[in-house]
């Protein structure tokens, strides 16, 4: 039996995962793809640093050219992160007619797309369920299981270090900058956290999830995108009060015309599905038309869950090669260039907290620049009556448009009552 | 382009969604499978019975053989359900070299094994995601994305009769009888529920997922399997009070030489991610050990969901068919008969409700037959003290195996002190 070639483009956790996972399921491999799988070289930068001991180090290389530039390669599986000199080498891999595998979720956000329409030129597969989601297997599920189905809505906590950060302020009463520094003696976040707690991370991966759930493309950086700095303790606390709890969402909705996505914190309902997921757990609400809600839940980080994903890919990607088909990964899906919807049209209810100094008269003034802008009141607390230091006053609306909250909002913290910004947080029904 | 031409065996809820599915769609179905999808010929018993639009009545047939023996059918789909004709026409399907969907879970339960070797046998295709959990892809992810990790566990809510009725008992309080009825006049329940509150559908579904999740085959009428008949208010009540909710689960283990399946009612914890799975929903809870805990929920019946799961199964079957391909939904199945675990052998913790004359030294009698079997005690609570009428008593016992309980249980059962037999439910940690 002819084995099928694998070109292994980095050899981090993921890759190494990879490598330990073809070596378990040798037999299993052989049934599923009709022929063994054989990792013939390995690209990595550094030569002599410590390995799993899966990897058969006389394939290991620091030459690109010698992984590229092999033409008995049928597969490359680029495991290397980052964006450059990941991309060259995927776009390289597949204009020499050769099938990819990525797990490179910045890569597929900033230029999908077009790695995809150039996969399709070239007659090869570009697979990537690895890049969202870790081991939860939403691309398949997205692109097959839902291929007669309209995806109207999405919803997903699809970064661990936000919700793990959240979700430990919130059990705790950690501040976020202790939260964060737990996370990351966990290993749940890195040393500059900025990718993943300022939402850049989720807006990767919502954009790859609304290629496939919508049809089309959206420019990564033009996605409406908030992180989860500016949630304090307190508002854990008004939240649960409300019956909420805070989760740090993605966002997708079919508008027709335009796409809505966004990324930010939001107030779900704690009966909701996505407000018991916790820790560095992720999980992707799917409603299609005909399917109704699907919610798909798991580790969504980690190396061996990502590695159980690429692994999928590579048995699907090589299976395909041995019959002579391909495409399999990127049929049906749409990559024109779609409009998002503008975040000012967003209606819904909001969660506004307001620091302000107890005098007579404050409470009418908020309420006065509110109804204003046409947004009213459902529910008011305030905390910390009396005394000379500022006091919270938390506010749920009643519906109202993104425009007029933001315009109520800069009215009231350019006003003197205003002891501090105020805190919006959107909820999420 | 050449169309696929498709044999529909059956034009009830499910068949009538694929119709839809398949009319709705049509652009998106010739972009995914190369050519368009044509429902040939359609078997129905009753011709004059009022259908969906969608289907051509021209197309309608009551003669088995038009359909069946029409060479210039592709793909059969079957969604008649039942067990006779529908076994001998799939096998009839798979012997003339065409492949087959089926959403029928009654004739996977019973002759999976056998009709995957036999479509292996004949180069076909016989896929069947439709027939678990409706429009939740649990077979496609059991079978493609799991494809390189083992899985250890799986536990399951797969019954929304038996889901919905407990939910219903939890909620309102409801009696078993009236919360079936309530289910039957939604449309949840049928007018003789014992196939699903009986267990026996959650069972068929089990033997189902088992085949895939632990590879190999046991006989449906082997599985320990118990309904929610017995479940009383009171016993929602309790657990609540322990901090548990009662669900009706499937659950399957890979014990190495046995695997162990069974289907009955279970406390699960209030925070257990299948514990607020409620109303007709249905959750997988799929264990692998490389990618750790997956939660897949949706709907889980439902003539369009499962439509959708069929569609998607019809869209595979139809593409590799047009590439020359087949074993795709069969592929790495093993069929070889399985042992069961002995479900005396099993280990856990009990949830005991006695009905007892409150009479001094009855609860020493009850921890006295407990004790002598090596049950131990690790809470207990009484119910209604004093008078003449019978107290409730219940406990949660440390771990034990089954075969001590429900040896202790009998000398209990049999003994004066028990007004009525011994309630036991399972707790699911």
């Amino acid at each position: 039996m002819k084995p099928v070639r694998i070109g292994l483009l980095g050899c981090g956790t993921v890759g190494g995962g990879v490598l330990q996972l073809l070596r378990a399921k040798g037999e299993q491999v052989v049934q599923s793809v009709g022929a063994p799988i054989e990792v013939t070289s390995v690209l990595v930068r550094d030569a002599d640093k410590t390995r799993v001991p899966e990897l058969d180090r006389s394939r290991l290389t620091t030459d690109p050219e010698a992984v590229l530039g092999d033409a008995s390669i049928d597969v490359f599986v680029e495991v290397m992160g980052g964006f450059d000199p990941a991309r060259a080498f995927v776009e390289r891999a597949i204009d020499s007619k050769r099938s990819v595998v990525t797990a490179n979720k910045m890569l597929l956000a900033m230029h999908g797309p077009s790695l995809i329409d150039r996969a399709i030129a070239n007659g090869v597969d570009l697979a990537f369920e690895g890049s969202v989601g870790g081991g939860i297997p939403v691309i398949r599920v997205l692109r097959e299981a839902l291929a007669s189905d309209s995806v109207v809505r999405l919803e997903g906590i699809v970064n661990g270090t936000c919700n793990y950060v959240l979700t430990r302020m919130r059990a705790e009463g950690l501040g976020f900058d202790a939260a964060v520094r737990e996370a990351q003696a966990k290993g749940y976040a890195e040393a500059d956290p900025g990718l993943d707690v300022d939402g850049h991370d989720a807006a990767h991966k919502l954009v790859v999830l609304a290629m496939l759930a919508f049809g089309g493309s959206v420019e990564s950086g033009s996605v409406p995108t908030e992180g989860i700095r500016g949630i304090d303790p307190i508002d854990h606390r008004f939240a649960q009060r409300f019956g909420f709890v805070i989760k740090h969402l993605a966002i997708g909705r079919e508008r027709g015309e335009a796409v809505e996505l966004r990324v930010h914190p939001a107030l779900v309902h704690q009966e909701a599905p996505l407000a018991n997921v916790n820790g560095v757990m992720n999980a992707i609400a799917i409603e299609g038309t005909a399917l109704g809600a699907t919610v798909l839940s798991g580790r969504g980080a980690g190396d061996l869950p990502t590695a159980v994903s690429v692994v999928a890919d590579v048995l699907d990607v090589a299976r395909a090669r041995r019959s002579g088909v391909s495409g399999l990964a990127t049929r049906g899906i749409k990559t024109r260039a779609r409009a998002l919807a503008p975040m000012d049209d967003l209606k819904g209810r909001y969660y506004l907290r307001f620091q302000v100094h107890d005098r007579p008269g404050v409470l009418a003034r908020l309420a006065g620049a509110l109804g204003d802008a046409g947004v009213s009141i459902e529910q008011m607390v305030q905390e910390g009556a009396g005394g000379a230091s500022p006091v919270e006053l938390v506010m749920l609306t009643h519906e109202a448009t993104e425009r007029d909250v933001q315009r109520a909002l800069g009215v009231i913290a350019r006003s003197e009552v205003a002891a501090a910004a105020p805190r919006m947080i959107r909820i999420q029904e």
